[in-house]
């Protein structure tokens, strides 16, 4: 395991101590929720929650991990020879990753018949974007990085290309007051997206040893928290305008 | 206890978090759709989630008790010394295995009378079932596993038999829009189910050592999540479909 400086480990635990407390605290913020709006969002708020509950427990285990992979003593950062386990990250997403794409699906209340073809395409794209992506996290050499990457790419691509144009016809469909609404959540879901491929290539790059280890584990938890608690936010806020319009407020529920 | 290589230890290690994290949220999913269905479903969803909260309960003790199975120390894994305890598995089936039938019964809201019959008769086939399995299961040789598993295929048969002769007609009672649903629920039972005995043989086979252990490890789980998360999820969407049929929607609870 690569050496690292105190400030360098300090900055990856305390990334990871403040993501528990944010994926916790949006969990609940969006379980409240369920009570604010009417009847057809409800679900899209329990998933929404349920993302960042699971989110909180992986982020709890993967802190615990990281504490157990170094001693420190006296400033001085020794690997313990315990590994840090990276497959929480992706054990996280094989459940979290599908349930955001059915949370952004539900709160636009399709039909019934539309939102079950379109939850289970998304979300098996999704899935298996996860599964082709691991193999490639835990190689040790480049091309194996690579080929592994460009794989999982491709159910990348298909998802985004579905949420931009096989999405677009139903967001115009939605009531006016929230249509921009959508279209951020989609584009932040976009936005949060494409920053995990970024982070993934980054041994790639010129950065090498404890530098590597400290922007894969800072990347990928910002990429979290603005995937799950802030896209979470914005499904809440989608959830609850649409409830005023279509079940009047206050009266909803 | 056999020696497992690290990539073994730490497959059945990330595929028990996942499956915690699974049946956690699949608990909390069950049980905040009880206040989205009409009264007559509310009980097979709080046993829905019951099932998932116990796996869940399980699988944490489980993952706690591989943990303290083995030492693992730069890369190498040593057994502790501490036995893993399988009989986890039996004590959670002994429990959600009766619960899983009593699920799929109630959410087909029979007559109060056929409700407890079927209850009863099935519940205690599935008890049985799992009872005999258990010395199979823990026993050194293959002719002792052979003689316990073949007796517990017997009340297996007679669930499955049940399930399609007995149940046949009243799925065919069943409102057409959940009419499919409901088969597809009684098949993924099937299906899964079909699967632990199939793990149950993996001794029989060329397979050994370590291989068997990860094969019954890894292989159970899966079975288990489909079983309780996967057939919960579906006991949800008819409940939620049979409500909107019945109670109307969203005036229903």
């Amino acid at each position: 395991m690569q050496e690292l400086s105190f400030g360098q480990y300090s900055l990856v635990y305390n990334a990871f101590s403040f993501t528990f407390a944010t994926m916790a605290a949006a969990t609940l913020f969006l379980w409240f929720g369920r009570s604010q709006v009417g009847h057809a969002y409800k679900t899209a708020l329990t998933i929404s929650g349920l993302v960042c509950a699971i989110a909180a427990y992986h982020y709890f285990r993967i802190f615990e991990s990281w504490q157990s992979a170094y001693d420190i003593k006296n400033g001085v950062v020794v690997a313990s020879g315990y590994a840090f386990n990276d497959a929480y990250r992706y054990v996280d997403w094989l459940l979290t990753v599908p349930l955001l794409l059915i949370e952004l699906i539900l709160v636009m209340r399709l039909s019934a018949e539309e939102t079950v073809s379109k939850a289970t395409k998304l979300g098996a794209a999704a899935a298996l974007m996860i599964v082709l992506g691991y193999p490639g996290e835990i190689a040790t050499d480049i091309p194996t990085r690579i080929l592994w990457g460009t794989l999982s790419a491709i159910p990348f691509v298909y998802i985004m290309w579905q949420l931009f144009a096989g999405l677009g016809a139903s967001i115009n469909s939605q009531p006016e007051s929230v249509r921009e609404l959508v279209k951020k959540a989609r584009l932040l879901t976009f936005a949060s997206w494409g920053f995990y491929p970024i982070v993934y290539m980054i041994p790639y790059t010129s950065l090498s040893g404890s530098n590597v280890i400290v922007g894969v584990q800072v990347g990928y938890t910002i990429a979290d928290v603005i995937a799950k608690a802030g896209v979470g936010i914005l499904i809440y806020m989608i959830a609850t305008r649409k409830s005023q319009v279509e079940y009047g407020d206050p009266a909803h529920a």
